[in-house]
C-alpha cells in the first residue's frame, strides 16, 4: 500500500497545489499526519503564544484521485486511525467558551497501549481516536486547514473515527484530497478549542462516485447518517444542516419536505462538531439522521 | 403509592398556586400527564392552529415537598415513564429550523406494545420515552410552562429518560414540583418543534438535599452528568452551562479552573436541548461530562 510521509504536507486546501500521489478509485493509502502544531509543542512549557502560527493544522498529502471530475462524489472510507504516544492539550488566546475563566496553558498528556489517556495522576479516561481536518480543494483559491467549508476542511466532528464514512463534492479534476489534526480524544463543540492533539496515521480508501448530486459534507457510520454544516452563525449553521438532512431524507426515503421534517423532529438530532465560541473560525453542527430498517442509505 | 391525576395541572410554575399533594423527603409519587396540547388533537385534521393556546405544555402537580427550603437541592429520580398508544407530530406557525420549508401540519401516530413507533407504513422507529417539562416554583411570579429557566420547566432534553435523575434548586418552602409533556420520542434540538407529543405516567421519588449548592439544573445518568442551561442566544446558553460544569468539577474534582477546562476540550461534550429556532422560546443546551473511574459524584 502506498503511504505518504507527514513531511508531504500543506496549510491549505487548493488546486493549486502539486499533487504528492496519484491513486486510482477504490485504492488504500496510508497518511501519515503531524499534531495540528506540527510537533511544535513537547513540554508544558511549550507554550502556543510562542510558536510559529504560520504551522498551525498541516495536512497530509494532497492526493490526486484518477477519474474524480467537479461533480462527483469522493467517497474516503476510514479504515484505520493510530495514534502516537503523546498528546497536547492546550487553551488558546481569544478562542474558548471558558477563556474568560482559564489561563493560556498547555497540558502534555501520555496515551498507554493506544487506549487511555493520562490526564492526570488521578484522572485519565479512554482514547476515541478522530479526524479534526479532512477534505479536497475547494473550485477556486485555496482554504486554510483551519477552517471547514463545503469541502470538508477543519469539520472537527467526533463521528470522524475509525469505520466512518465521510462524501465529499469534487470540485476540481482529481480531487485533491488530505487530512490531519488527529485527536486521541476530542469532546462534541471542543470547547477549549483543541482536544488531546496528536500525530498518528490514517488508512483510508478513497473511490470516486458517479451522478450523485451532493452539497456539502456527509458522514455515514455504523447506525446514523450525518449532514455536516458550517456557518458564523451556529443558528445558520443548524439550518443549512436541517436544510441538507431535509432534502436527502425526502428524496431517498420518498416523503414530502413536510413529512420529512416531522421525521426530524420526532428522530432527528442537532449535534455540535465545532462551537468554541468566542473564535474567529465558523461553527461546525451535524444533523443526525439514524439509519432505519428497509429504508435505502442516503447516498452511493 | 400516591397518585396525582392528569386532570390536576397548571400551566405555569408559581409559588401562587395551591399544593395537590404533599409528599415527605424520599417518597415514591406517580404523576399522570396530559399530552403538550391538553389532548386537543385527536386526528390529522386537527391542527395547531385552531385550538386554544392556554391549554399548551400542562404540567401535572404541583407537589408540596416536605423540609423542602430555599437553597436545598430537590433529587428527582425518574424511576419510570409510560406512555399511551396514540402520539402525535406537528409543525407550529414562525417556529422551527425549516418552517420555510414545510406546511402548518399534524400527523397522528400509533404506538405499538409501548415500543415502537408507526411513522408510516414503510417508517417506524423505536420509542424512546423523555420528559418535556420538569420543573419547581421560581423564587417569585410564575413562568409558563413553556419556558425553560434555573427553576427547568420546559428543557425538553433526550436524557430526561428512565433511570435518569435530575436535580433542581429549590426557592420556596415545598419547591412546589411538577411535570409534563412526554414524549414517545424527540429528537435532540426538536428541529421541527415537536416530537411524538404523547399522554402518560411517571413515578419519581423526590428527595431534599441540604447543603448542596446548586444554580441550575444538573441530570445525571448512568454514565454521565449534564450541566444543563438556557438563554434566547445559543453561544450564551453554551458559556453558561460550560461555566455550570467547570465550577463542579473543579470542586468536585479538585482540579484549577483551567485544568477543568482541558479535559472539558478532550472529553466533555456540548450537547443541543431545544434549539428549534426560530422560536420564542429560549434555546437549552447540555455540557456533558462522562462519569470517570474513581472520582466523585459531581452532586448529591
Amino acid at each position: 500500500m502506498q503511504v505518504v510521509e507527514r513531511n508531504q504536507c500543506v496549510f491549505s486546501f487548493s488546486g493549486n497545489h502539486a499533487p504528492v500521489l496519484t491513486v486510482s478509485s477504490g485504492e488504500c493509502v496510508i497518511l501519515q499526519t503531524n499534531d495540528c502544531f506540527s510537533g511544535q509543542i513537547k513540554k508544558d512549557q511549550d507554550l502556543v503564544t510562542s510558536i510559529d502560527y504560520r504551522k498551525i493544522n498541516p495536512v497530509t498529502g494532497l492526493i490526486f484521485v484518477e477519474d474524480a471530475l467537479p461533480g462527483d462524489v469522493l467517497r474516503v472510507e476510514i479504515i484505520r486511525i493510530s495514534i502516537e504516544e503523546q498528546g497536547v492539550i492546550t487553551t488558546l488566546p481569544e478562542i474558548g467558551t471558558l477563556i474568560h475563566r482559564a489561563e493560556t496553558r498547555t497540558k502534555v498528556v501520555q496515551v498507554i497501549e493506544g487506549r487511555t489517556v493520562l490526564f492526570s495522576e488521578k484522572i485519565q479516561f479512554d482514547c476515541a481516536p478522530m479526524i479534526g481536518v479532512i477534505g479536497v480543494a475547494p473550485a477556486e483559491g485555496e482554504v486554510a486547514c483551519g477552517h471547514p467549508g463545503l469541502h470538508g476542511g477543519n469539520l472537527d466532528t467526533s463521528c470522524l473515527m475509525e469505520g466512518s464514512t465521510i462524501y465529499l463534492p469534487v470540485f476540481i479534476p482529481g480531487a485533491l484530497f488530505g487530512l490531519g489534526d488527529l485527536h486521541a480524544s476530542m469532546g462534541d463543540g471542543e470547547m477549549c478549542g483543541t482536544g488531546v492533539e496528536i500525530a498518528g496515521q490514517v488508512e483510508v480508501r478513497l473511490t470516486v462516485l458517479k451522478d450523485e448530486p451532493l452539497r456539502a459534507p456527509v458522514i455515514e457510520t455504523s447506525d446514523s447518517w450525518y449532514a455536516v454544516s458550517s456557518d458564523h452563525d451556529v443558528q445558520s449553521a443548524v439550518r443549512k444542516a436541517s436544510e441538507s438532512m431535509q432534502e436527502m431524507i425526502a428524496g431517498r426515503w420518498q416523503l414530502t419536505p413536510t413529512d420529512a421534517y416531522l421525521l426530524m423532529g420526532a428522530i432527528g438530532d442537532v449535534q455540535m462538531s465545532q462551537c468554541c465560541k468566542p473564535c474567529p473560525v465558523e461553527t461546525v453542527v451535524r444533523v443526525r439522521m439514524p439509519k432505519l430498517e428497509g429504508l435505502t442509505g442516503l447516498i452511493g
